[in-house]
């Protein structure tokens, strides 16, 4: 897709003033790490279960009247699909969703109860962005990008924007410092336009962290061929873009990563004192906090991106509370 | 102790103002059941994971100043111990907590966090209303019951306040229909109270359906010597309070039990489709939805009334969806 403009922060606030009319302000919260008081923002109470929708909602409502009848495509087995397919439905508008033939069925059978079509791929042996690009060229609708993407950008900024004014309204001043999970890196550009005044920090899974190589080297580094395998699958994206890369970069924005053990107890501390189903991928900005790669300080804003988790997985990961225990005892 | 004064819609307009200056209003979702949408009040998402702190604060906020460093004294093991212990300690005042000799370590470990005292008690030999009542006499500390006082009652109904005012702002119209947990019954004769034009269903685990029946006879009936286990043990109450039958029985509320399969794919449905950790007790309204015992109507209000699970045991809850699954597919 060809980069028409550059994300802004007046994008930003124009998106956070689309979404206020269709969705609530996702609730924050205020708990104790380490004796200091930290902000979170449960994106995971999103009615389909992630932040995604915002960048989907700002994206389609860009999209000409005379356009929308076209429908939509994306690629995406997890939250983009389900976002693109929740906004579409809200709007009226067709979706097709290209996902690998193995997706998990729960992800499958949301996506299909939100309405939009499903259009299988094999992964092995297809590449999906020539099925979306074929299938958006054929029938004229628009490919929506997970991350990039200028309205997909500023539509995630607007969790920022919401988050500062609740932070406000509850007399816990603006967030001095935002830390967020980072995929492809909509989310982090979009919170580093919606808060230019607060330091930003991206959290990535261990040998995922190419944001974090990137922001330190200066220029895009991809993700290594030799990636150990993640229970972050919302997160694993091979390359970040030049867009939200550059926003991130000029922001001075940096990056840290947190291995797959403390994303299983920043689940497990979510669930424990937040009383939130957190996804892996949703749960690594706690992660750095509790892990230390991320010292604690008051003004702390803490995205906790998601809670679509896999059933089966997620009592795993509960029940290594369980183990961790009956170790402690020893 | 001595019954003062009935509980009225005034006082519970009272504690609905005074608790809007502590804490936030908990979130309200919307979400489907069979086709029907549905108001949830996530009363698991305040502060100590119960709406417990709604009365205990309306309560001590009643007691008089030159009697406040006296303290109060209660008994339990759960969400009403954290409610008085996390109130009394915004209030500056000393807490002593009556708890069993055998209660769950988090339980106790929660309750001593939010700066307690913990006095045992052994459940075989020892009463603990006796030792409550010796505590209170001999500090002239002030006894905070868990449901039998029309302030606890007036307080736990702020809470249908506030989500009366939140379907309102958000366009649902006015509570038709209240669904709520029930074991004393300080919740559901608060918000009886609270919505005057609304329908009131209360659940209870089966066996434990005391309510149910007192409500179905016009007396008060206690629980069976017989009643099976039950996973809900914040419903574990066995006799209701004239106080909250009385209210209740003037409302003509209702009242429906659920078996503990259906608590447990409540809190299955509730982690999977709203993201919430919620309690067995917690999710019984929902689960008389699921289970058919509560028709689904528009402009129903749920009661999710606490989220502090034991750690194993919910593992073990959303482990069944595995065994469940596999069942499906043979």
């Amino acid at each position: 897709m060809t980069i028409l403009r550059q994300p802004t922060r007046a994008g930003v606030r124009d998106a956070a003033a689309k979404l206020a009319a269709v969705v609530p302000p996702t609730p924050i919260f205020v708990h104790e790490i380490k004796g200091v008081a930290v902000t979170f923002k449960a994106e995971s109470l999103q009615p389909m279960g992630a932040f995604k929708l915002r960048g989907a909602w700002h994206r389609l409502t860009a999209i000409e009247p005379a356009q929308r009848a076209r429908g939509v495509v994306a690629f995406s087995s997890g939250n983009h699909a389900q976002g693109v397919a929740w906004t579409a439905r809200r709007l009226g508008m067709p979706a097709v969703i290209v996902m690998p033939a193995d997706a998990p069925r729960v992800k499958r059978e949301s996506t299909l109860a939100m309405g939009a079509e499903v259009v299988d791929y094999d992964r092995a042996t297809e590449s999906r962005e020539k099925i979306a690009a074929h299938l958006a060229h054929s029938r004229g609708a628009v490919l929506v990008p997970s991350f990039d993407d200028p309205w997909v950008i500023e539509g995630q900024g607007s969790a920022g924007i919401e988050a500062a004014e609740q932070m406000r309204a509850m007399g816990l001043g603006l967030p001095a410092h935002v830390v967020t999970p980072c995929g492809g890196g909509g989310l982090a550009a979009g919170l580093a336009l919606a808060l230019p005044d607060a330091r930003v920090t991206v959290v990535e899974p261990e040998g995922w962290d190419d944001m974090r190589r990137s922001l330190d080297a200066g220029w895009i580094e991809p993700v290594g061929a030799d990636a150990p395998p993640t229970a972050c699958d919302s997160l694993q994206t091979k390359e970040v873009s030049p867009l939200t890369f550059e926003v991130l970069a000029r922001r001075g924005a940096t990056g840290v990563a947190v291995s797959e053990m403390q994303v299983r107890e920043a689940q497990r501390w979510a669930a424990r004192h937040l009383r939130l189903v957190v996804e892996p991928g949703g749960a690594v900005a706690l992660a750095a906090l509790l892990g230390g790669q991320v010292p604690v300080e008051p003004g702390m804003l803490v995205i906790l991106s998601g809670g679509n988790v896999d059933p089966d997985a997620y009592a795993g990961v509960l029940a290594g509370e369980i183990m961790q225990r009956a170790h402690e005892t020893i």
